[in-house]
This record gives structure tokens, C-alpha cells and sequence, in this order.
């Protein structure tokens, strides 16, 4: 299997994961900026996530038009992915998804911020971006090159930002990361909703939420990932590991 | 297979999708309005949704009667669906349901209203119909074409109506909405509840929900509808695609 | 198959759809009255409920003493059994389970009532029984006869009582009604919580109670052990069915 | 099959249900005491529990030195099991866990306590150890002897402790008495979430717990363990069974 064959099985996957995991349904997507053309991004045609094979996948330049669309139909917010790639260089993967414990924090005034240290990934403080603020009374989708840059704008250099009665993106490194931190963000806010019930809820600091993000290696992400395509019925390939045995 | 044979098997799949999905359990059905004669609905016998094969499907009048009903017993409920075709013209698909979720906005004074862009299919103000209002203690089941009328009137040219301790009835224009909107009436009562406990809820407002209703096609039902085929064992069969590019 | 094989396949069809449903975990137990003795009644030897097979079935006397334990270990609670089949003879059939949804009202003052009429069937008082108030500290459990008539006792003509920090008891006419209404239960019981969360709850009132219980027949119960035999893996065996079309 | 393979073949099956029951996910880990070298515990490489195989266990010095690591990367918190090890000759298995259920109670003053008595193996008093009290802001992992020492000396001659942000860990004499303990832990959890929405909760009192602790035997381990292994799809080695017939 060549690099590039490689890395779109490893999308694929990742569609795969989140649909099995219950960050997606039958929509949300996630993308990799392609890796020998920085200038463009992979992402599957408009289809459900735990349907996607390696055929649907297409390349589109960040301005969202597809490379060779081949008859195939793209997905009408793939706008988000390319206005997070052109803002990010550093930023080599994207989520963007509609988990349902994300879902009441986008429509209320409570902050998600990590209770554990397994969430810290997704940052101490997760914004909330609004549609309405900028472009009114619309179906909420950022369908527009315009929607997705005010959207990447207020992502900054976050990773996870939320959408009010939508959903939420994150961005990072690589798709174990995005996934990685779909997941936890997920799990994040169903716990913190629980411990709200319960009383006042200590937070992770500052200082603990960087010390996490600091010494979190690629063996992490790798033992997470092992575990989700075992659960999703995909054959893993390992990856040379690298950095810190942060995780537990 | 005929057009009507492949309607009749879409209704299968329809129940089995919405038994896979946990909108309904042992009980709750999806009719069609038969597509050859509007004056006529095709229902499953008594039988429990995810046990429901082609032949256990039978024709009934608007008013109930059944067609041929070969020794089949039919669902005591199925005045609901003759009185919702009778009222509404446009409407090609019920499904009456007892979606967990739901039952709780149906004892209380809460207001079930879309909190996220896939729910706006049910609308922004979905009543709830009360069988004691007009018919006293009854064992609150919908079992003449008195109470069904009734149940119909309060429905108007809603898309959902919740049933006091009972359940929901959800209209629509195909298999393939009424299915979409049952899980994702299921989704938001679900999601609002938990974003209750968080704080007062921004719900999206009715140019929003206009907006998602407006611009949303078939394919995006068709979307979902190959993702839930695959969750529940049904295969799929494509549809040819009209509309916008709506869902995200 | 012989009318008493049959009966005992359905009992063990009984503790696997209990196991599914997940009312029962790795305990709780179900028994049926001897079909052809009604001073004996039948039940597992000590074994989780998705484990058991025809040859762990055991017959025990009223008073809990095993006819042939020929080496097996029968369930330390089995007392609760034989002192309900000994106080009410229309009773044929009894389970005991712990279902989590239940346990939270067991340790609290919230009364559980019907909210939907699929609940009715656990009657609209629910008592619970709490083994402090007689017996002091123990470990909880039922281990005599003695503590198992106070509970009967308590449970008098009703269908159900619930036991402090311990679970349930459930008594009916036949293990399809046993096992309809220990599922239902455990519904009523998850669906009152979320309601009461969102506020002033309407419970059924007496009348529709009584209507529920009154119209409703085998079929109803027959409806819904087809669904559960499926889910459970069991072969469904169809009884003669007899009453009104209730259940909706 | 030698005593030291079935021994290691029990500790793979430990590390397999804990992730069925959804006790640790990708992370979270469980350890044997050698049978034969109490100086020593058997724990896996660094992998997610419902991957582990036979192979992947490697045997540690109490102090967290691999025996013969063979090229295997250890988990970066096995120096809990070490302490717990070393502080109390009795424990002969340790569990680490991130059990979702959990999280809430290591980050809110409320007080974890058992409200049934399938869950009172955890003890009357559950405390939670934080690592900010003296060693601040850190990635909140127990990655040296000196942090594990510290955690081992505030779970004292308890089965469990929090971990505030993090976790729990959960000591016992026996693999099955951790994965049990662990598991009721778990639900415990959940269901006192729940008692406390719906108002002030009676908890068993010490006389109860007391109760329930002596009369446990490894019977009512025994059968939830047949249970659990039927899930995880692991074969079931019985174990030839002592102590009272507690648990129900």
C-alpha cells in the first residue's frame, strides 16, 4: 500500500471510529489536508460516515472545489474544512461533527471546560460560535467560503470550537488527534452535565491542562486507536510511536 | 420488483429502521397511503415492528375497515393513520410511535421545540392531544375514528403531535421523512431535556426553522436513510435525488 | 415437546429476555408455578439469568425446599417465590430482579406511578418494602421465610412492591405478564426521573389505570414476548390468543 | 493448562470484561499479584484492556521495574499497582479505571456511598485523593513511586479510592473481587446520580455494609463472573466455590 493509499484507508477509518463511537450519525465529516499537496484537502462525497469506502473520497482545492468530482457529490459544508486548513498550516486534519452531548452546551450559557485529565485535549476554554451573530436567520449550515472563514476566525488556534444549535469542529495535528479529541470532547460533556447535577465541579486548571497537552505523546493517540478500530471492525496499522507514555 | 412491491418492502425497512433506532419497541407503526389509491393506507398486522415481514402488510380503507385482511388481525390503533390521510391530502406517511424521549414532554407543561438544525422537522410548536379532554378515562388508546378525528384536528398541518402518556404521531410527504423526523423528535426531547438542567435554552427561532425546512431535500433524507438502512439490516435502495444539498 | 417442556423453555426464554432487556444482570431470578403442582414452583439453581439452561431448572416446595436438588446450589432468595405462590394461588409466576432504573426510588420518598398507559401494569401505588424496619441491619437479602411473608405481606394484591436498596418483586399470571411488567417497569421508572427533571409530572389517574388493566389481554403480552424472544436469540413459540386488541 | 497460565489466562479475561462493562475504555488497567512471587505483580504492556492477549502481560518488581521487558513499553502508571502491592500483603489484584459513571464524584463534594447492597463492597466511605494537594499542577498521572506511594497511603485498608479528575483504583483478593467491585462501583455511581435528582437518598447504613461484607462469599463472585465472561466473550473456568450463598 503506497503512502497516500495508506493515509486515505486511515480516513476512512476515522469515518468509521466516529460513527461507531456516536460522534456522528448519518452526518458530520472529517477530513485530511492532503499529504503531498498542502493545498488541498480529502474528504468523502456526501455520504454517511459509516458507509464511506476509499472510492468516495475526493480532493478539493481549500476553496472548496473538488479536484475531479467524477460524478460524485460533495458535502454542502465542506467550506468549514478548507477555511480551517488556509488558516492553519500547522493543522493537517478536521472534525466536523454533531455529537449529542455537545449538542446543550452549544445552546446555553454553560462553558464546557475539561473535568478530566483524558479531555484536556480539547483546551480550557471552548468558544461558541453563532450563526445568527454575523448572518442571521439562516438553515445554520455553513454552506459559504464567508460562513466558514468567520467560523475558522473564531476557532483561532483552539482546538475545538463550538457551534451553537449545531454541533462543533476540531482541528489538529493528525486524525488520531482529531478523533482522539471528538471523542473525549464527547464524553467531557456528558460527564460534566452529570456533575453539574451533582454541585460546584473543580475544573482542571491551567496549569494542568497544559502540563496534559505538553507531555501527551503519539503513544496515546496510538493505544486509543488500536481499541477504536478494533470496536469498528478495521484492520489497525501500527504506527512508530514517538514521544512521552503519557495517557496511564 | 413492481413499484408497489418496492413501496411495500420500503415499509418494512421503515419499521425495522425505526425498531433498530429505539423509536418504537414492541409496539407503534408506520403506514404509507397506498400509492396506486390515495382512498387507501397499507399498515402491518398487530405484530412487533422489527419482526414485520412483506406479507404481514395489509391494505385498509380510510376508515379502518381492512381491505383483505386473510385471517390477520390489524393494530386497534390504526384509526390514526385513516384520519390523518383523510384530513390531509399532501401527508403519504404516519408513524405513531412511544419514543422514550418524548414521553416525558407529553406529562409535563415543558415545551418540545427544536433545539438543533436536524430537528426542525417537527416544528416549532409541536401540541400535545390529551384523550381525557374529550374522552374521559379511557385506557388512552386511539381505537375509534371518533377519537382519531379528534387527535387529527389537533394535529392541523403540524408534522408532529404528542399524545398525553402515550406517545407522538408524526405526518409527512414519505417513508423516508416521517422515519427522519421520528428520530430526530426522539434526538432533540432527548437533548432538551439534558440542556434544561445546564440553563435557560436557546431554541432555534422560527426563521431558522423555516430556513431548515425550506432548503431542506431529499437528499438528505436519502443520507440518513442509507445510514440507518445499514444499523438495521435492511438493504438499500437509491433513490434519484431532487433538491438542495441540505444537512450539512 | 410435552405442555411441562414447553412450560420450562419459557422459563428459560424468560431469564434470557429479562437478561437483554436488562432488568437482570448477573442476578435476580424468575420462577413459574409448577403447571401441574400449585404447591411447587419452579427456578434456577444459583446461576445468572443469561446463562441458564432447561437442565438448571429445579422444583422446589412452597417453603423452599428443593424436590431433587440432585448437587445444584438453588438461589439464596428463593423464599420470596414460595411466599407469594403460598399467599396469592392466582399467582403463577414471580420475578425478582434488580433493574437500575428502579433502585433510585427504592432509597428516596418519590413515589413511582404510570405516566404512559404501556406502565399501567404495575398498578398506581407502588409501595416499598424495606427490610430495616423488621429485620434491623442485614445484608439485605430475603434468606428466610420468615422475612419473605413480611414482604408478601406488603406486597398484598398488588402486581408490584419494591424493597429498599435492594430492587423489586414482581407477581402475575403467566411469565408473558411477569416479564411485561418488570420491563415496563424499568421504562416507567427511567421516563419518571427525566419527567419529574423538567416539572409537574401527570400521572395516569385511577380510572385510566383501571381501563389499562381491565382491556387489556394475551395479545397485548403476546405482541411484545415475539419481539423479546427475537432480541434475545429464542425461538418464539405463539400462544392461542385470547381478549381485547389492547396495547394500541 | 499450568496454575500460573490459568492464573494469567484469568488476568487477559479481567482486563476483557472491564471493557465490556465499560469500566476503562481505551485506558485503565488491572494486575495480579504473582501467585507465586508476591514481590511481584503481572500487568500488560501498555495497551487498551479488550486488546490484551497472553502475551502482552509481563511480570514488574513492587518498585515498577519490568522483569524482562522484552521490548514491551509499560504502562506509565503501573507504579499504583506497586504501592498498593507493597503496602498491603492481603491485596492480591488491583484495578485503574476511568469508569465514566465515576468522574463525577472525584470532582464535585458529593459523597459516593452505597445505596444498594450489591455495591457495598466499596465501602461506607469512599474518599477522593487529589494529586494538586502535593504535587500540583500536573498531567494528573501517577507516573513515580513517590505519587503512588501517596495515593496508596490515602487508600489506606479501603477496597476503593478516587482519583479527583482522573479516576479510581480498586484493591481486593482476588481478580474477581476487584472486576466486581469495580463494576458495582460503577453502578453505583449512576444510580446515585439519579436518587439524588429525585430527593434526599437512604443510603445502607455501616451495620448493612458490614453485613453484606461478611456474608459475601466467592459464590456471588463466582456468578457474576460466569455472566461477565458469557459477554465478553471469554470461556468460563469455574472455581470450586466456599463461603455463604450471599448475593441473591
Amino acid at each position: 500500500m503506497s503512502a497516500l493509499t495508506a493515509a486515505l484507508d486511515e480516513l476512512v477509518t476515522a469515518n468509521r471510529i466516529l460513527a461507531r463511537e456516536g460522534v456522528v450519525d448519518s452526518f458530520g465529516h472529517v477530513s485530511l489536508r492532503h499529504p503531498d499537496r498542502p493545498d488541498r484537502y480529502v474528504l468523502s462525497r456526501a455520504r454517511a460516515p459509516d458507509c464511506i469506502e476509499i472510492e468516495d473520497l475526493m480532493e478539493f482545492a481549500l476553496g472548496g472545489t473538488p479536484i475531479d468530482p467524477a460524478g460524485r457529490t460533495p458535502y454542502a459544508e465542506r467550506f468549514i474544512h478548507g477555511a480551517v486548513y488556509a488558516a492553519r498550516p500547522a493543522v493537517l486534519a478536521v472534525v466536523h461533527h454533531h455529537s449529542p452531548s455537545v449538542i446543550p452546551f452549544t445552546v446555553t450559557a454553560a462553558r464546557l471546560s475539561p473535568i478530566m485529565h483524558m479531555c484536556a485535549g480539547i483546551g480550557t476554554s471552548v468558544p461558541t460560535w453563532d450563526s445568527r451573530t454575523r448572518f442571521g436567520d439562516t438553515n445554520l449550515l455553513v454552506t459559504t467560503e464567508d460562513m466558514a472563514r468567520d467560523l475558522a476566525d473564531a476557532l483561532g488556534d483552539r482546538s475545538v470550537i463550538l457551534m451553537r444549535g449545531h454541533g462543533a469542529v476540531v482541528a489538529g495535528a493528525s486524525l488520531r488527534e482529531v478523533v482522539f479529541n471528538s471523542i473525549y470532547l464527547q464524553l467531557n460533556a456528558a460527564l460534566q452535565m452529570q456533575a453539574h447535577a451533582l454541585g460546584e465541579v473543580i475544573f482542571l486548571n491551567e496549569g494542568e491542562v497544559a502540563a496534559v497537552r505538553r507531555t501527551r505523546g503519539a503513544f496515546t493517540f496510538e493505544r486509543a486507536w488500536e481499541h477504536w478500530c478494533r470496536r469498528a471492525g478495521r484492520s489497525y496499522d501500527a504506527r512508530s510511536m514517538e514521544g512521552p507514555l503519557a495517557g496511564g
